[in-house]
């Protein structure tokens, strides 16, 4: 069981490294950047996540090899984006397996300290989300996950169905599957019929705007 | 008193999510931006000192219902936004006092832990200013704590002022009242009076460098 | 030898502080927008490092007089900007031995934990890199760091002759000596000859993109 997700968590960080890879191509980055925000991109949700949690050592200083896959899916990534580009559904369905595989592992890592379950679905969400919060940041770009992207809904509706099958008692190989499928399937129905949360859309009243700015 | 500094605590973190929500909103961000804005501006601050300094577990983390009070106020901001843009004097008000508690409780987490005065006023500093500037780094807008607004001196005076008075040997209550009175007085003269820090600005072509912008 | 190191450490972090300062000077930011971009640049490396590492306590919090270092320097900055950016030559020198000095520093931190040599390298560039971009991010312009400046090769390079060097059993004064001449003299070949790494250009095909909004 814990070899299934460690394979689905490293085919997951290589999809996201190379989705981060294009973003940092899009900026004109060099090689270092590339790496950079590959790697940022793939397991910067799992290193604040552990930051936040003072959970040390940082999973990629435990396993060096997983920076060495997301560095070299970047670069990697320079020489084959058309057939990434092309290949967007295929790895859409690879970011999603990701996401939620994300997500259980970063509830298991609360759930694991003696953490309260809220806590570990924050865990879940901080590990699913944050990495492309960092990429859009080092990129310079609006984070698309704060704006209509049902992504942060996944990891935590993932991380409670999770929790709740645990709770019930499945056997850890029907649990982690379920929780897959599942979310899977709500993040590819959340992308195929636009499902997302409320907008909040705020504007100054400008006579305000201009009275604060003075 | 302790009960008193978590009430103001918990006034102040409220006030400081709704306003972090405004900027959300200016962003047209969704409801998980929402909660994520409002709850970085609230308790970011505290969260990057508690990071620094090692000192774990994080706050919210030990109280999970501090970071459901930032996402219901974030949440809720979005309902009644006109009326919290109309109380902009009220909401001043609260952020002082949020900003002078602030400032308070991370000189005491730093001296609890043992560390130099020089560095409890870092802490309070920090634990002050940063929310602030971790919202407008995911909205993307100018971070106005590092320009124009005199708010980290506030928080540097403020535990200052604690500090010192801690050292005459003060009882708690008048120590942590006395504070609040003299910081939120500082703060809301310093918005009174426009007081502000010099401003460095400086143009790249040679000799064309103001000591101060007019 | 460890007081070679200091003081190349201290010589290293004043330099990055008053370019940091002028940048914050290129924004128009305040004596504490000043004082923060000055010290983010000098030891915001080193902080990210250990952070990442679980290093704690951090160094500044151990020896608050860095922070001073940064600050001063910052703030005199603002007085002397015309001579700092007159002397441009000098500071890409003592800019080179610092990030050499940073990339020793960050390689001996992680050896000492008992870490391997590939996260010892890691942390060379985490501390000769991060400090550089926290600038550019808290300043908003984009991370030169990312684009065509051979700065965390160099950072990579130095490290890597730095542990190679103490295999071979060197003496550490001739060790670092070493180290520093090396890796100073590719810094500033890099920067005389415009070395730098290949750039990842990504254009999304538009009907692609298109094809991916809807």
């Amino acid at each position: 069981m814990q070899m299934l997700i460690t394979c689905l968590y490293l085919v997951g960080i290589t999809a996201e490294a190379m989705t981060g890879a294009l973003a940092a191509g899009r900026r004109q980055m060099d090689w270092f950047g590339v790496m950079l925000v590959a790697s940022a991109t793939a397991i910067g949700g799992g290193t604040v996540r552990d930051i936040l949690l003072g959970h040390y050592p940082l999973g990629w200083v435990r396993h060096p090899e997983y920076l060495m896959i997301t560095c070299t899916a970047g670069v990697l990534t320079t020489l084959i984006a058309p057939w990434v580009a092309r290949n967007r559904r295929l790895f859409m369905w690879l970011d999603a397996i990701g996401l939620v595989v994300f997500s259980i592992i970063g509830s298991n890592v609360a759930l694991d300290m003696g953490l309260p379950v809220s806590i570990a679905i924050v865990a879940a969400v901080v590990t699913g989300v944050f990495g492309g919060l960092l990429r859009d940041l080092i990129c310079r770009q609006s984070p698309l996950v704060l704006h209509k992207e049902l992504y942060a809904s996944v990891s935590l509706l993932s991380s409670a169905v999770y929790i709740g099958l645990m709770k019930i008692g499945l056997d850890s190989v029907t649990l982690v599957l379920s929780t897959i499928v599942i979310g899977v399937t709500i993040r590819m129905a959340a992308v195929r019929y636009s499902w997302h949360l409320p907008v909040f859309h705020f504007a100054d009243d400008s006579a305000l705007v201009k009275a604060e700015k003075k």
